[in-house]
């Protein structure tokens, strides 16, 4: 949480521009002994690669990810396993067309970080936005793999789309299985059907649209956070407020616990079979105090409509003149559809880290 | 931002419980010779201070914060400044009634963290819920009143509650000053009024409610904050979320930016009379890219109804058996209220935090 | 290890000045269950406290501890243990003469910290060095006492003073038991007397001494620490190098390391009865490749001559003129004498850490 | 100063195994601006790369090498600057012959870090200790050119050998520009004679032997470093003990403070032209009460003998069993020649990451 670093002993450290050679991340403290490979990162990178449907950036990225240290043989399986040391991955820039950047070389995109960037550092990557493309969440989701490794098989971690502009999912309709049919991660098929002609009219005018993504981690045994500014809430929050585009997290009935009464809002409990409680309810969202209760945990994240656009915007350029911007290029008319496996990894990362923290403190 | 210690270079380390003998906090990394004195703390106390109108705890708590190290008399002004050291400062707990708690001993209130800290630490401190009480805010908006001091008087912070239950503020009748006028701090005299007879109900039903706070920093530059796990909204948003019973944080549009399309949510900029651009909107809640535009940062948090309520609800002992709960006692009927200065301390940390991190790696 | 908190896991904040109403410590990430009382800690206090003998400063201070937080009833002992809280330790000065320095207000002692503290914070508490005293030192006690308990029973950590001014110890006397009955914390009864012949002298003289302290922590399993940048015996070097006066630290054979080949310096091993090696010496002083070897960990620190001495030296004023400086009051002669605790209770705080921080990433 | 990180401001993570593919590290938090070219980075590596005499290992590793993120054109200069942005520094490993270590695959050097990496982790990278090797060192010393720019040309740092085996230099002959002139960065050219010879016996006989290095920072103000775990002795202690085989960090007087008395180590001070003290004798090493004098900063650090030898030692093997091992391959015969520029770099990184956070803390 420092910088470019995410974490206390699970730690994440990524760099990259959008138009350098290459973007990556070392991830630091995983325990070791854990079996992975690249082939086991690559898997869940496929999943946010660009290119893979007409609604997302063209951009041709094969995303092809490298593990150049922190994993050894194992002398009893012979596969690979992580030794407890950094693990370094690197994912080369193949597709980078710096040439359609030189349009808005001096302007800067409103709703972008052009011009954020260059008051803060006095100079500016034009070139895709340099560091602050979402390109850079591809690291996030390599390191995210080794976050599910380090939970294990028995957390499991799933993010959908629940709204893109305007249209809403039914939840009623809601079948996780439906999420890997349609190219929006929706969990609902008639909504997919919506987004789709939405998603062509949008793109179409030369504009672009927001969205809200669901994500749910569940086999979080209770007991994982801690008081008071390492709330597991807290952690979350900020781990996906820091994705890029997202304006909003809400945890359980978030914004809607507003508008409830104290009566409403109590999960209720019953004793349980194995002597855990069966909540009857979930408005905590699997957090209580800023320590996980043992339900899903379940957050969700409001996305804004991507600032690179084909309509032109009125705008300064770098010597504070007005001027005029159109951004061309091959931009995600709805980044919030590839932001479905970023917000899953960052939700691992963070959930990796609170159960190391939490084993170091206790030794449970 | 890790366990109890709040930020980087200005670094808050809270402590207390509820009904131990004090609480405070220790305030590290101040930049020295600015004049501070209890008084100044105090002020900003003051406005969380319990027991000021029917609508909140009746507990009496002077919070009279005392400053035990850290400040220094200048020798030039004869005034108290900070030294650059630690300031330690502490608060007694006065009308601590434990017996208060003798009848929940051993039962886990629903909505509350009594069962995830037993979780967690496998013991119960069932005085007022010990660590997890609202009563370690006392502590941090101490500490935002020193972040207040770093910040300088360019700096303003300030918030108000903008929905109580399903009742929303007109924000088209939005008076900063009628903040002060009502027990609510709310902008908008008509809601104040709704909003009395809202808790008078609540109240009488034994029950309790949620609400909304927004809060708005103006003054701080364009350039603070970072890439890209310690971009300025993704450490609001932590800061936020980790605060008691807050379920989401939304900057700018927030969750609304989801419906937006890129042409509606593009803050257009024009050139200013001073070099600076002028925004024709504030979409963006004065962060892009995790940097600050140098527009007026604005967020918005949701807060839960508080879970401590006299109508009785279902719940299981320690020992996991079925079990009721009613919840006797001084609880505010809307923990919102009170949550209102507590925003705004964690705001202030959080941005003075920023400011001296950017001031270390720029210079500027 | 930022400003005034050490460590990671196991984190101690500590604050206070000299001549400030008290001073104290924050002991955050304390695993809960452990049973801990203010006489617990008062224990370890009392061998640090002034006053003890006439080889030792004559301030009177009780240094009386109170608990403000972090521990609660046990309901199966009813004893106090730690809740997994931050614990708030407070001692308050009693003793505080500030008058005694109304002569050197404006003059910087040479070899203390009077001008560096001028030169970064453009201030200078003069009143007993405040932030810079080694009074600041009984917090770490006190955060040492706890981090034993961490540890448990089967560690065991003790210093002594193996040398003062230019008379070593004859470390063939060695003695631990010897270490308890003479005030300068030796393990060589006869090193002592000829200490109290040239402590006596030195006193007589208006000057002071410097010191070597040996300190050794048994019953570390191997595997503790980690590399790179969190190597054992680099956070050792770093905690030690903290205490007030130190200027050089070693770990086994240390400086006398150079003078060996690589044959004399290999800790050669056999098998032992119960898998784990038995090494027959210890150059490496526990720690290779900065990681435990399950050997007693050796460490040894120089600490400088007191620099606040009766006899006059050349300084200059806050103003930057020439003058004399002669610092009357009641200063240790050998400051190394009362530094043998504190070197423990870093020790003990460096490993509190590394344990909690081993458990969390490989779960033993 | 988690894990592979080192710093706070000025962050450096480090990655990769002696025998992997590659090594590196990201350096963060630099601030932008700054002229920065792999060409300025290789200068330093160079004067680290073994085989550049037959006193060092006899690797052929070019050590070439490639920034991937964190440069961009500026647009003034057309010059590569840094951008504020995470720099990814990467060196590929050319010459790693791994088939040298089969024949101590099961085997634990004795002094090497072979045993407790594998009590820890559970497992072993035999090929030429791993993580534990020396050449994680190559990544620092890049680390150490970035910090040297952050730190620019009004900051000098050098370090010269002043002691091998028994042999040390006589200071009076202390000739800076004779470092250059030999390859054992002797001050003193008589010295180095005699170590030469003493280095062929040493490794004519199967053995190795140890070595003392200083390192002197010129140009530093009086001000950096802070109370009291972030002081600035401290953190050099850290940094320097965590290099490979560093056994003793000293500051200044260092050990021999011990022996002095008050008067002998007064630094005293007569005022100066400037306004700047000027200091008589400098026994402080530039540090006093953790923060920079503005006197040179003086620091040694004591390196044990290489532990990879030819002559057989009595080990164990991983099963436990008693074992004998002779270590065959490419090993420094004194590790601490290649020491120096590692011992510069990590001194350079700590000063930076100082530098960063004064001027955070207090606008200077």
């Amino acid at each position: 949480m420092s910088h470019n670093t995410f974490g206390h002993l699970f730690r994440v450290t990524t760099w990259g521009e959008s138009h350098g050679p290459a973007l990556g991340c070392v991830v630091d403290g995983c325990p070791p002994g854990l079996p992975l490979t690249a082939a086991d990162i690559q898997f869940w990178l496929n999943r946010r690669k660009p290119g893979q449907s007409r609604f997302v950036t063209q951009r041709r990225e094969p995303d092809e990810v490298k593990i150049l240290s922190g994993v050894f043989e194992d002398d009893r399986t012979e596969g690979l396993v992580t030794t407890g040391a950094p693990i370094s991955l690197v994912i080369d820039n193949v597709d980078e067309r710096s040439k359609d950047y030189d349009a808005i070389r001096d302007l800067y995109r409103p709703g972008h970080a052009d011009y954020t960037y260059d008051a803060k550092y006095g100079l500016r990557d034009y070139r895709g936005g340099g560091r602050s493309s979402a390109r850079e969440t591809a690291a996030r989701v390599a390191a995210g793999a080794v976050a599910r490794r380090v939970l294990g098989d028995g957390v499991q971690i799933r993010a959908a789309l629940v709204q893109i502009g305007k249209i809403a999912i039914d939840r009623a309709k809601w079948d996780w299985n439906e999420v890997e049919n349609n190219p929006f991660w929706s969990p609902d098929a008639d909504a997919a059907k919506q987004w789709e002609t939405l998603l062509d009219e949008t793109r179409g005018a030369g504009n672009s649209v927001g969205a809200i993504v669901e994500v749910e981690a569940t086999g979080i045994p209770a007991g994982w956070g801690a008081p008071v500014y390492a709330k597991l809430d807290a952690e979350i929050a900020g781990a996906l407020m820091g994705i890029n585009a997202v304006k909003g997290v809400e945890i359980g009935a978030g914004f809607a616990a507003a508008a409830l009464t104290g009566v409403e809002n109590a999960d209720e409990m019953r004793a349980g079979n194995d002597g855990k409680p069966v909540f009857l309810s979930n408005a905590a969202g699997g957090v209580l105090g800023g320590i996980s209760t043992g339900q899903p945990i379940v957050a969700r994240v409001a996305i804004k409509p991507t600032s690179s656009i084909l309509t032109p915007r009125r705008t300064i350029d770098r010597s504070g003149q007005n001027a005029e911007v159109s951004t061309k290029g091959r931009h995600d008319p709805c980044v919030g559809i590839r932001g479905a496996p970023v917000v899953e990894a960052m939700l691992a990362c963070v959930l990796a880290d609170a159960m190391l923290r939490h084993r170091g403190q206790t030794g449970r």
